[in-house]
């Protein structure tokens, strides 16, 4: 048992995943909950997705050893000036928010003295979401980022040994550092999704109907990350403005010279792009990151 | 049986399945395969792709009812070229290509008198490229269009129920329409992962190696159709520009309005795009074009 008692705020994808992975391994010992949403949490007293479901904020996280934000990023600040003078001195609390240096700015002035906060990030996730989404299986062999930014040393070692006992790896990164990575493997990736989706749904001459007909020509594997929670990624891109923005202006940019290589009919351009991107698949399988299976393995007959 | 000698041109993953998907089910009487290349051509005897694998084109089509040219679309000329004198009156003629006014443009001049010209293009595929890569099920609920452009109906209806019984649903669609359809569906979706992948495995400041790490969330999809062939993607691209060029410009204007809505904090603007996004996916999942399994059911190992 990492910590003795757990406070999980805010029960979607990621927190009931943690919720089902500290009880595959023992990793907690009281597990409580909170959902602002009532429905929300009549869904997990349903499921059994908690030890305790509390109805209010400050009863989940009093005497809790780890209190973790597991709320869209632009909720942080509302919960960590509410959930503040009900911390227990020496506790850890910590986030799984995709963006860091905004949860900092948010969360950080409201830590009271004593209370250890260690923000992370799960970089894990499926297009589903809310309580009934998670499983335990979530993070194994994913890797969850660190951010101490100065934090206490024992702190910090415990809430990586407790990310390790949800079977998922971890690596320290200071904040900007982590931004950056996000925006490129993460959050670039979802706005492109989107936008793609979006110009195929609102393209006069081509009909939805024969968007989703014909969509395994290559537009569905955009389509699952572009289903993704909306209120998060709203928030992601609100709060990781500059490193979006960044990332942005060198996909343009390179997306401008394929064109221009398309318009001028420069095939040698076009193929050798072409080959060089196989390269990082194949790291990726051979990482252990995906499936070499045809199509991610989605059934032989779904081809 | 729909035909009785069916030729395949080029042994890569569209001809390997469709040979095992007329092996499944007995489509057609002798299936003669032609490659290029002399190390194809062994590794297809090897593994039994073809009832015969022929050293000379005009051997491979020479008695055929149904010759399918299945090589990438900037080799469709030469070929056509060189099997016109050897295709059998009252035969038909019909390609793969993802591309059709090209290939209509490429072949159509070559085709003798009395040898019906189909143009026809399974909408499925995978990742992986070459002739160990096919498999019977490929086309199974996918869709193949066919752009008969005039041709003879029975020679047209026939083709269609050639690919019906190798498992495809089939629709007709004109050359135009095709080309636009799939710059949409296919062609655009695969060069914005081939620029995602490109910017990332490009940029200074993170590393390769961090981008293969972290990429479950979200990259990662990206990666799979940026790892398809390189000639057949450059192909599709220097021959189907005008429609191309068309939905990249739609696309860019998509993403400058997310990025000023980003730029200005527009949530609610985002959070309404990113919304309207989920119902395609839906409908998707509803067609049966994808499985809804989370992260396309990878695995839950896998995440």
């Amino acid at each position: 048992m990492i910590y003795q008692r757990v406070a999980l705020i805010g029960l979607g994808l990621i927190a009931s995943s943690m919720f089902w992975a500290m009880k595959r391994r023992g990793v907690a010992g009281h597990v409580t909950g909170y959902a602002r949403s009532a429905e929300t949490r009549e869904t997990a007293r349903r499921i059994g997705l908690c030890d305790t479901v509390c109805d209010r904020l400050a009863d989940a996280v009093r005497d809790a050893d780890l209190v973790v934000l597991a709320v869209p990023v632009g909720a942080m600040e509302v919960v960590a000036r509410e959930i503040a003078p009900h911390l227990k001195p020496g506790a850890t609390l910590t986030d799984v928010g995709s963006v860091k240096q905004s949860v900092i700015d948010a969360v950080g002035p409201h830590v009271p003295e004593g209370v250890h906060f260690v923000p992370a990030h799960p970089m894990a996730g499926t297009e589903h979401s809310g309580p009934e989404s998670g499983f335990a299986t979530l993070f194994d062999n994913r890797w969850t980022l660190i951010v101490p930014e100065g934090a206490d040393e024992d702190a910090v070692a415990r809430l990586e040994a407790y990310w390790q006992a949800l079977g998922a790896n971890t690596e320290r990164m200071d904040v900007a550092h982590h931004d950056l990575v996000c925006a490129v493997v993460s959050h670039i990736p979802h706005l492109i999704a989107y936008t793609m989706v979006g110009v195929a749904d609102d393209l006069g001459r081509v009909s939805d109907q024969e968007v989703v007909k014909f969509s395994a020509a290559g537009f569905r594997d955009f389509t699952r990350i572009a289903a993704s929670d909306p209120t998060m990624w709203r928030d992601v891109f609100l709060t990781n403005k500059e490193a979006t923005i960044e990332i942005l202006g060198r996909f343009t940019e390179e997306l401008f010279a394929l064109q221009r290589a398309i318009r001028q009919g420069d095939g040698d351009h076009l193929f050798d792009y072409f080959t060089r991107t196989r390269a990082i698949r194949r790291g990726i399988i051979e990482a252990g990151q995906d499936t070499d299976e045809p199509n991610f393995g989605r059934g032989k007959a779904a081809g």
